[in-house]
């Protein structure tokens, strides 16, 4: 279970509200590289996580309680920054003059058109569960896998679009209170994607994980199909590199290289029933 | 741009057609990690790749091109599954009565009832882009970051969900060639697995890709609070492993513990607008 | 605007309720070939519906609020279906011994399993919109193009698929009430396929309304590529039908076949901007 | 910003593990009504509240804190559910024969078929953030309005849909264990019917916050028609009630009927642009 | 069964065509709080309305008709405001200079990049079932859960946001046509508000509906918890109010609080099976 | 299965690269007119095509590779539009001041606010599949019905509404490398028009198809309402045309016009069972 404290993680403040930014904010919040996304991630990895030992559940538990703390962050970022807001098309971005000239003076950025219509229509200038166009977040995208090592990958791809993200919104913006928190949660990015590949060097590296799921006895699958690289180019040309000769990286196998064809037949599907809504020519 | 032979990449054959394994096949078409995802993932990251090289835009069309394969296949087994399947509640699953005993002999197993009902309903008995559960894909899934890195984490990720479904799948059913499909499947998500880590290790292992994005000066992020693991736990207890201590992964720092606690102040978002749709109460 | 009779379009009446057919029923109601969409599109095409004349407009105003009839018709049987289904695990389908008996003496179909859930858990055993899946409609399979001859093809698709799911559904219960409701179901769709193509006839038929839109000169189109026939097959094998040879449709083209191949060089992107979160191996 | 506890809010056990229930438990974490949504609903009405006064955010903060606590009891309650769940068509729903024997001899309630299929193919045999039919949440139920009295009476509604629910899921189990969480989870959304209602009250009730929002200037509303019921029966019946004659529930008008007619004209839309795809017909 | 009068409910025009506000209105049409919400909302109550009399039934037939006759209104506000928009990105959102010059002379209002870029190309320039944002309406928003009450207050919290939204709608446009339309549709949002409120008052108010469903006996719910304010602060703070002392709403109880505190213990899953595609080292 | 050569279909060329361009094109990727949707539609269909011959599957096949090469020659087309787009809000639309003039002067058509925010944060400036406002495409937009003629149908209406959205597309830009891409894939629907009624006239033209599906004995439907438009209007007007007299379209019955009332009688659906979480009310 849960506890609060009404203060926030880490201090979150705007020099200049600009609604611009509050739109391209609200990627981090509900986009599919947001932190919605990660923190209902780890918890379900947690409370899913099936294991001899609690371990990995305990700390997925601290991190998904983390994270919870950064959507919070953002979503008081995105208020802040929709603070002086227009709420009319006849509005230039400014509730008072000062703000005006704050937005940079005759530039339309603070106009009812450079927002997510929706933060203002849904939420009367507050954040929303969206991605940086107005797209509710679906949690399809939360993967727990049931299998450990797999969703420690899932949470590398996590934070490395999700750093990826900050980086760009960091990129985005000159207010110097937004920066920092964004320094911040850069930060903690470059932490998580370092925590979750721990986990698989705990795990043994890639020897002990791969493949993915190493409980699958190696010996079942198709022996000649599973370090060959696929070509399909018509021209037959190959793209050397690390991945078509050598041995593989769980050490298990040799890379080769396979001018991809047709192993199987054509396929014969066969008539349609005649109870089945098909057209007649397709009984035969 | 794209050309076909109308054989299948691989052999696709279905002893006792079953209707309800055609419903779990479903999954390894248009669920999250399936094969859906993975071809347009990695057609997606191959159109826009972005580099001084056309190298990895060239290995990943090769990939891309052999997934497509893949959809065809499982939709084909999908097709197959769902032969003899019953088109009315009142059939216990099957056109004859020699099917009716393949499938078990009072086994409700190809009944209307234990499908998708879509698979019927909507497409007479053949694949639809959907999940298991009949859930239509949706492309939001498809990631495709922009940074070669992060993206070939996702490929990880995708591929080690998708051989674990693909295991699971195996072992689900009993059918010899659903087994020998499926056997196959999972050698090429081994391969699939190794070349984006081969990738990695191209690009420079943990040292020469961590953080993602490298090209984000590191001194800039928040120094304080990149490489400690926060615990959050009320007893103050800190689940103790790879991320709580020693060098960090990309050996640019140590890992710490931080007992997590706020080091921002509560946020005050002030009154609403007069003109923005509060009650009069909140606007003070 | 609108008004409404409380009686039904036309007599909805369930001899023996059965929720597994209840489910079936659900996709015509929201799937995607369902009265829904109709209504929906149909009321969407007339509301938009610019022209000289508002005879198209008015047409389909009448078939929309017809389908809206359509809608309450499946919604009623549907509740009529579920009228003695299960409200716990324990039952076996039926409030009574009577239905018990009705549903086949020991078959399972009753039961919550073969039920979508949320009839039972969201909506307390009535019709919701969605589809026989549990999954909920998206309006955006409401298509209203602005083109009107665009617009009598999507009518017609939606009627052809529309009928077929009536079929399906028809063939899929012994029940004469259902049965007798879908033969009136399907006989609308019949006439709902002849009114669209019949506008597509007072239109000028194929000559007077292809290639849609018409109103493009055709003369600005690739001409060397609008009637031939593009194959891709590695063997150069060719599909030969109608669409090889002879006149085109419209009779302004004559159909002939083009061995495929790129017509474009392989496209160059470049390398990333420095700032746009890339990996470093990517700015060159 | 947060912490953990690793014990639960409240004691979660499964005396029969029955995948049928886990099934139905997922509603109650993904549905529409489930705690998710009112997890996630309270935190953003808290996280975007504007008002003079920080109240009415602190107590939203504390039954978010709550509600997170629920998703993690309900989540654990499927997985303790799914704990001998099958893993193979070939399998009747149990990993020994003890469970099989509770499962009711015979009874098909364990088998692959009655689960949502993704329980086992996405998650291993676990919780998903999805509803009872495998439908993934959409962060579009999270409402969060800006008008204080809007969200209360969401709130509302979400507690009264959560606890019919609830309520649903209580009589369709004869798990003891079960049935004490829910009787737990029950009278929790008897409390915060109870607390968003006394927000109301305090607030002013009706008189205090109706129209809601009560901050727009009545007199600016079109007078004649804000108190009239609108019938539109084709035989002119009207349906007697509170809502037909008296002084309304705010106290500020009288009830009244009115036969419902035109006010305005047939639209006019006017020809196509020729620019803008139409068909020719439609240009004028 | 349902009947149509060419005429609109109420008069809809537009001084001044403006791209901007056609996308705001979209809000009211497709978004959560619009019209295709409310109509399709009360259709489903009532069609699957059970109880011993249809006198609720009947009531929400004559609403669910009455907003049809809405969608209609905003669905050609919409039109009309997209009457002169631009079909290319060198227009500046006229097809003439006099709406060049009423658009407000050099304002950018008009265009494309100011429009839902679908209203042009999927459209037209018409309306869609689509939110401000372009974002399609999805049917799980329409709630009718099989209890009146819990429906009521589903449907004043759809009124409520809805009439946030008119008034938001209202507040942005200065546009005398718009203006009017609006003035009248928030005024049938307050009757709406009047008209589920009274349902309840008819229904015995407080005492007489809640805890909803109060058809569960109240004995078998957790009498310990259903009606004490849980507080989770870490400083044990309380945000004393209405709820946390007296008696409670419904007057069947006394509000106290608790400060929260694990009532359970914490969950132990157990290992994973071995043939459940985990990574060997979960299975112990 | 299939193969790749790293050329493009059709030259893709950029003279001045405008991110509002790239905004619209990726209508023709993800939205439901575009290009992701025929090319999986086709694949769809001819995977599931049942029928004796494997005729239609093979054109099928032909012309879904096809399209593949469609969706790649468009995501060039968005990244090319992208190359210099602004990563900051400080940025007016240009890497450097060529490009910036080339804009227009003084345009703001490069600024990240005309872009959607997603192909910035999401994907570092390159294409995404999705529509043009941002939302991603979901794969219940690939219809493949199982009946080959209203497959067709679907594949016309797709096409239909594809060649009028890319003349939207061509009227919107000025740029010539844009227009001369356009006005080859104009051409291709056009083709693709022709090929889908090709199939239909093949199969016997109306009296072959009509009714959808043919295989449905027409004896069984209800043949006083197979042929007569439903008039709903209040004032009882008709809106005549092809539809209301004469014979019909497929040559099997006579048009005519029915004054639309009830022939059925008001629904009752009867009280709701105790225990189905109903109000007390409703049970009776």
């Amino acid at each position: 279970m849960y506890y609060h404290d009404s203060r926030l993680q880490y201090p979150v403040t705007v020099d200049k509200p600009n609604p611009a930014f509050a739109t391209l904010l609200q990627q981090a919040i509900g986009g599919v590289e947001g932190e919605i996304r990660v923190c209902m991630q780890y918890f379900f990895q947690a409370w899913g996580n099936r294991a001899p030992t609690t371990k990995y559940r305990d700390m997925l538990l601290h991190t998904a309680t983390e994270e919870l703390g950064h959507i919070e962050m953002l979503a008081t970022a995105v208020a802040l920054n929709l603070d002086k807001a227009p709420t009319s098309l006849q509005e230039e971005g400014a509730a008072d003059g000062i703000v005006g000239a704050v937005m940079g003076g005759g530039s339309a950025k603070g106009a009812i058109e450079h927002m997510i219509h929706k933060n203002l229509l849904s939420a009367g200038l507050a954040a929303m569960p969206m991605d940086s166009d107005g797209v509710p977040f679906n949690m399809s995208h939360i993967y727990a896998s049931g299998n450990v090592a797999a969703d420690m990958y899932c949470n590398v791809a996590a934070e490395s679009t999700g750093r990826v993200l900050a980086v760009r919104l960091f990129n985005a913006t000159d207010d110097a209170g937004m920066k920092k928190m964004l320094h911040y949660m850069i930060a903690r990015d470059t932490m998580h994607q370092q925590q979750w590949l721990a986990v698989i060097e705990e795990l043994g590296g890639d020897a002990g994980t791969l493949p993915i799921p190493n409980s699958f006895p190696q010996e079942q699958e198709d022996q000649q199909n599973n370090y060959n690289f696929y070509a399909t180019a018509m021209d037959k040309s190959v793209p050397e590199g690390r991945w078509t000769s050598g041995p593989s990286i769980d050490g298990k196998g040799q890379f080769t290289v396979f001018q991809n064809e047709p192993l199987g037949d054509t396929p014969v599907l066969g008539a349609a029933r005649p109870d089945s809504g098909a057209e007649q020519q397709q009984i035969g």
